[in-house]
This record gives C-alpha cells, structure tokens and sequence, in this order.
C-alpha cells in the first residue's frame, strides 16, 4: 500500500481523507492556506504544509506548488477530494508526470467527462444513453447562438463547459434575455473555471436529481453501489441527499444502472464516479453529467451498502482489484444526509462568520457527523459555507427521518448562523415528508418561508 | 404505539432510550437524583422529575416513588435500561399491579432468569444444556460447603445467588481460605442486591465470554441476533466488545445460538435477551447466566446486523410481533465497542472526578458515539464511572481495531482523568490484535503495566 498521501484539499473532506489514511496505516500530508493555520485537518494529519495565502488561486488552486509539496515530502499519492483541484485533467497530468499517483481517473477520462461537461454528453449520446436536448458543440458566436436557441425552445439553460457544483449555470425564459445572460454566463466561466466555453440545452421542468455511485478498478471491474436522491437543491447546490431513491420503480433503477456501467466501459473509467441524471414528471431519463471524483454526499452511499467509498478509492489508485460479491452490495436501509452550511436563510442564505463557541455534536444509534468543526473555531466566508455533514440510518425512509430530526434538533452550534432551523423545516414540510419533491421544490418552500 | 415511556435509569443509556422514543413518536418522562439535575438525560427528555437524593437506593432504585412518578404522569411504560432496577423481578411486578407496561420479560422470567443466577442455572440444566459444575442448591451451613467444596476441587467460585454485573463473585483458591470468603461473599451480596443467598460453581481457566442476543416477541417468535466477544475484562467488568467473536467456528456458534433459543423457548421469554457462556481451551461450552434485560455492549450487535434493538424492546412490550426475514439478520462486517470510564488504570482504577473543561468526539465513517457527557458537566463518583462507549464498525475485524484506534486518539476530555490511553494499550497488545485473549487476558496486560 501507498506509504505516503497528500490530502489537496481543507474542511471536513481533508478529514474524512485523512481518516481513512489513518485507518489504513498510510501517513498523510496535509497542505493549508495561511487562514487554515488552526484547521482540523492541519492538526490531524501526520505533516502540514502552508501552500500559500487565503485565496484559494493562490493556495488550494496552485498546481505547481502542491505539486512541489508533495515531491519534496515523498508522497506516492495525492487525494484532491471534492472542489478545487478534483476535476482538474492538467493538475491529474502533473501528478501523472511527477511520478505521483492522482488518486482518480486517468487525465484523458477527467478531461472527456468530468472537466468538460459537453464533452461528456457528446460521447454519451453516441453510446444511446438519452441526453438533454441542446444544442450541439461549443457556442461561439452569440447572435447565432441565440437563433439556433429559438428553435430549441425556452426556457432553457447555458451552461458553463468546465462547470461544476452547480456553478456557471443560467437558466433563461425568454428570447429577450437571451444575449445577456449568455454574456455573463461566459463571464462567469472564466472566472470560476478558467474557460469561455459554454453549452446550451434545454431546461427540464421540474426534474428528480438522481446518481448512481461506480466503483470501477484497473481490471475493469464495475460495481454500483446503489443511487442517490439529489433534487432538494438549492441554485442548484444540493442540500439534502438520500440513498435510497425512493421514487424508483425496479425497472427505472436497472436502466440507470445499466446507463452508467454503459458510460463507465465505454470511457475507461478507473476509481469512483457519479454519474447524474435527470427524470422528468414522465419518467424520462436525461444523462446530465458525470463526477469523476468523490462527492460531498458519499457517506448515504457507505451507509446502505457498508463499503468506504475513499478507502476504496485509495485501494483502486493503488491498483488492488475490487473484492465484493453481489450480495455484499445490497442496498440495505435508508440513508440521509443534511448539509449544515454556516449562512443566514432568512436574509437569503448569505455566508455568516463568527467564533464557534459552543458544540453539541448529535449520537447514538445510526448517526453520522463528518466535520472539522471544533469549539474555538473561527469561521470567515472565505470558503464553501459547509461546516459539518450529518447522515443518518434508518431501517426505511420514515425512520431515517425522524432520525434526522431527532438529530438536528440535538445539533448545537453557537457563535455562528446555521441554516439548522431551515433544515428541520424542509423535512417537516409535507413534500419531503411524502416523497413528492423535485429540484424545483426547495425553492418553492423558500418562497413560502421567508 | 405507547404514548408517553418512564426511563428508570440516568447517564448514557437513559439518553440511548430518549433518543429511541423521540424517534418512534413516544414522549418520555425523565427521573433524576438530585445529583443529576444538570444531566443530558433530563434535559433531552420531554419531562424530569426529581426522584430522590444522590444515593441511588433512595433514587433510582426507589420502587414505589418511581412507580407514583409513572401513575402522575399517566405514562403507559417504563423501560428501566440496564443496572439499577432492570431485573428486579419486584418492580416489574409492582408495574404490572399498576397497569404499566415494564418493558422486559414478566416478573416470573426475570425472577427465575435475570434476578437469581442459580434458578436459572438448574433451569437450563433440566433442558440438556451444559452449564458449569457447582454444587446444587443453596448454601447454608458454611462448615458444611467448605466439605463438599473439597469435593468439587478448588480454585472456585462463591457468587451471589442475586448478582449481577460482575459483582458478588468471589475466587478461591485454597481450602483455607474457604470460610473467610464465603462469609465476605455472603456479607457483598447482602449490601449489593439485598439477598444473603451464595452458590458455589467451579473456576474455569482462562475461558472467553461469549454471549447470544435474543429478540422474542409475545407471539414465540424467537431471533438471535448473533454473539458478543466479552472477555476482555477486569475483575468481571466487561471493557471491550466485539461482535462477531472471531474465535468461533460455524459449529461451535450454531451450537451456541441453539442452546440460547432452546432456553428462550423453555422460560417463556419475551423482549430483548442475553444468554451468556463461558467456552474453555478445549471449546467445552457452559450455560453462565442470563440477562433479562438490554445490555451496555448491545450496540455492536446493533452494528453488525442494522437492528435496533432498544426500538424492538418498546415495540415488542407494545404488543407488535417480530418483522424480520432471515437475509435480514445476516451479520455483515465487524463491531468493536470500548467503555470509557472516568478512573485512572495508573491507580489501581480509582474513580476520578472533576469538570469536563473541554471534548472532542470523534466521527466519521463506522463511528457511533453514545454518552451523556456535555462541556462544564460535572462528574463525581456517585454512580457507575463509565462516561461514554466508542462502537466503531469495520468490514472485517482488522479494520475495526484500526478505526477504534484512529477514534479513541481524536476522543479528547479535558478536566477529568479517564481510561482512554489504557483502552489503547490494549488495543495495541498483541493478544488482541491476535485474537488471542481470554478473561484472564486483561488482569496479564495491567499486570504488565504498571
């Protein structure tokens, strides 16, 4: 097994990284930026690194000086978790030529269907997997752009070609509002993403969000564990996910199974991937994009089916083979995660700081707290505003939620906003609670709440 | 379903039994000893009561002020957790008389199980099962045990007829020293469970611990639930728990789980149940007692087959039968469970005290925490001095004793001394890691150290 592995990452990710290093007897080096001096995953791991100051371009981002990092420390490989550097083909080739292990796919798999969305979708289509209709290849010029748009129909969405975690998407009514979003949207690429490339397609009203979760090794050896419910979803950021999908009839959950072994043989996939689809109210399925990464809603994953998701992953890079049988993978339970984020929902979900000065962490029987969160703690909205992930399991649906309540409610954090109290609303509300909710949903209790 | 359950108990597994009934839609009354007023359970609780002073024998272990407390707040059940009242055959039936479920087997099976070791032991002997050689009956001349001790050879065992929890047990080596324990054992028992009854059995070497857990409902419908590995042990106080004992063969365990459906079946019995066995060098089994009531170590059964056995108690006592298919009770990976307890191991074990000015608990993936500890709470050594039980679940026995290594190092209490560095020690000894120990195995590993 690998000796040493650096962690490019901060927060509760690094965490979760680091114990599952820790666990397998593998060292860590953990890397911060000047304002993560003090961070959980600063002191948990075995060697910490200042990269660089607060801006992440200048820190969580810099390929060169991680990738410096991790040759002067020896490292055999290096884990970027979720965000920054995860789908990111030319930092996976710098690893690649550094003699480091990326622990993920191969950069020409990243590259086809993680960084570039459209990529993705071209090379889907050709294999007959269903995608959402759009228009095809990069969009270059924007006054063509926009007649080609008026026969695809509004509304529909431009979206960025190397976006991700729901960012770089705009959504667009009419044909009037067509040129300026498509210029901020572009605009909004660049920054976030480094690139002007962006795609158009149409909008699906009203869809379930749902993703399977592969496991392929070197050998080409593709499990599935199971699917995730994603639609509770707000711009487009999840935040609250489910395992399993409750709304899936049999047959509608093997096709999707089927769709994703299908995308994972056919690109070489290699490590863990989500592959992200769209339902619409007629039970249509709509290929939308592929993670080439860990995600931030794993843990409901590890928890119907008992398999630790970075281990593995860990365990793929180093080029074990995949040790399951079919029935260890039956999905078992119901698993649900809330994502807690440090913002203020009732002054529209804006990032809020302060010094964490008390905590109570939830337990007990089917509870699950991933975080870096310590009392002392000092929060600044420098970063993503998720502060902590708690899961929990129950024996069905009905239970996990009570569960979930049950936990939120014993969930203390003082010093800083939480959106706690929001949480607790969306799963007493009657949509949730009847399984009747779509990506469209959470805005609408939004709208009824504040 | 119940509407509203009395917890006739404090500390973790009032908390464990809250956080159950919360989930299930039960209101719960509370009770505490002026002591506790402060404690985790009342506040979480949706009513405490005060039941008495500090000492327990005018609180928590007051029949008729807790049974008033249940009739004034019309509660429909008590569970009364472990320790304390939980198989005083007295209280259940006092329940009974006043129209309140007792959430446990009725007064008759606790009587002739849970509440006197010996009935239980010529119980199981009519039905064929082994149980360990002793001499019959109740002893009441001493002069005259110490002849017939002779006969059964020494060293052996003196216990209180009414023990429990590994306290009333005497060893005794020498025919010497015979007289002067039995009348100390005689002395322990009669302060500790209010009965002068003793039996005399003899002193298996080096045996493991191993016992069944059972679910029955009111309608015979027995499961076993798998076993628990307790040997690791300190003057008969369990320490660390495993789930599955590895050390069993497929025989050998079905042989197990035979007898303890056989006896559950033979006694009548319904609820949550333990049937405990002690298994010499040579594999020879023998009956040791059974526990009518839920037990500190159930999580790691909870872990290992996703069963939770508190919420099956409630619906059990409720009337509901037994809903689990056989591929349900499959025990799927591995549990280990480590019982933190406020005492020094550098001093003989003494109690500690203090506040707790700081905590750290641990989380992530296969890491469930039961305790009732907060920041500022203060402990002194009233009741039992175990503050907290780490269960961690791994897909094989390797990776659990790496996961509750990796958690027992970010547990952090600050004010108050506790076993934590112990708990490692043994963790890293290599018996455990071996899977080599037996209940002599922990007096070894402290003789060893210090």
């Amino acid at each position: 097994m690998f000796n040493r592995v650096l962690i490019a990452n901060r927060g509760e990710v690094a965490v979760r990284i680091i114990r599952a290093c820790w666990e397998m007897g593998i060292e860590t080096v953990a890397i911060y930026s000047s304002k993560d001096k003090e961070s959980m995953h600063v002191k948990l791991a075995d060697k910490a690194l200042c990269i660089g100051p607060a801006e992440a371009g200048k820190s969580y981002l810099e390929v060169n000086r991680i990738i410096e990092a991790a040759k002067q420390n020896n490292v055999d490989a290096i884990h970027p978790g979720y965000g920054f550097l995860s789908e990111s083909y030319e930092f996976a080739e710098k690893c690649l030529e550094n003699n480091i292990v990326f622990i993920g796919p191969s950069p020409e798999v990243i590259n086809t269907m993680g960084t570039n969305k459209m990529l993705a979708k071209e090379k889907v289509k050709i294999i007959g997997i269903p995608i959402i209709p759009g228009i095809e290849g990069i969009i270059k010029n924007k006054e063509h752009a926009k007649i080609v748009a008026g026969t695809l129909g509004y509304p529909l969405l431009i979206k960025a070609a190397n976006g991700g975690g729901g960012k770089g998407i705009r959504k667009v009514c009419r044909s009037e509002d067509f040129e300026r979003n498509f210029s901020l949207c572009v605009e909004e690429s660049y920054k976030a993403f480094g690139n002007q490339e962006v795609y158009i397609e149409k909008y699906i009203e009203k869809p379930r969000h749902i993703e399977v979760q592969i496991l392929v090794d070197k050998y080409n050896n593709v499990i599935i564990l199971g699917e995730r419910e994603c639609s509770i979803q707000r711009g487009n950021q999840k935040l609250i996910e489910e395992s399993p999908a409750a709304i899936l009839e049999n047959e509608l959950r093997e096709k999707l199974f089927d769709f994703s072994k299908a995308i994972a043989i056919e690109c070489g996939y290699c490590g863990a991937g989500t592959v992200e689809f769209l339902i619409d109210e007629q039970k249509n399925i709509y290929f939308m994009e592929m993670n080439t990464r860990l995600q931030v809603e794993h843990p409901v994953t590890e928890f119907v089916t008992n398999v630790d998701i970075v281990k593995e992953q860990i365990r793929i890079a180093y080029g074990e083979r995949l040790k399951y049988r079919e029935e260890d993978l039956k999905v078992r339970g119901h698993s649900i995660e809330c994502r807690i984020n440090a913002e203020q929902p009732e002054k529209n979900f804006s990032a809020s700081s302060g010094v964490v000065s008390s905590l109570n962490i939830p337990g007990g029987n089917g509870v699950r707290v991933d975080t870096a969160l310590y009392v002392g703690m000092k929060l600044e909205p420098i970063y993503d505003s998720n502060i902590a992930k708690l899961i929990v399991y129950g024996r069905d649906r009905h239970e996990a939620i009570r569960k979930m309540k049950r936990a939120l409610c014993e969930f203390i954090i003082e010093g800083v906003d939480t959106n706690i109290e929001f949480l607790l609303k969306i799963l007493n509300s009657r949509k949730f609670i009847m399984n009747e909710y779509n990506t469209a949903t959470l805005s609408e209790i939004i709208y009824e709440s504040f």
